[in-house]
């Protein structure tokens, strides 16, 4: 298992319903895949938004986000962590 | 006060030192302009890093990273949150 960071694009005036509603199909099918989503971010004026997940590999991570709808390519591996 | 994510490019290959390293230059002078880095997340293979920060400004937040030596113009204000 490892953490993953997920970058979207265009998500130009998603709302917060939205993006709870986006969030909900990614955690309904996630155990499919042996990953958990722990937190979404938006930033809905450059329509970037981030995601927060484990799971055992990239692909995983975006076989979940394709099946919900909101594919991306952008998925990075975070091996390191500070705080 | 908000939230941010920013992103910064090209730190292939960097350490788990190295980053905290890099993080504990941003906390050293974070104070200044009111901001505060609570995360940050490497993938060194594809050279991303993410910051996870609060505070009052994008440009607060920019400022604080360009004096502590790793400049990024990606900032992103973190309106929506959903976990």
């Amino acid at each position: 298992m490892a953490n993953f960071m997920d970058v979207h694009s265009g998500f130009f005036g998603v709302t917060a319903e939205q993006l709870r509603e986006a969030h909900e199909r990614d955690l309904a099918i996630e155990q499919d895949e042996g990953v958990h989503f722990t937190r979404a971010w938006l930033d809905p004026d450059s329509g970037k938004a981030f995601c927060l997940s484990s799971g055992p590999s990239r692909e995983s991570v975006m076989r979940i986000h394709e099946r919900a709808g909101h594919p991306t390519a952008e998925v990075y591996a975070l091996l390191i962590e500070v705080s």
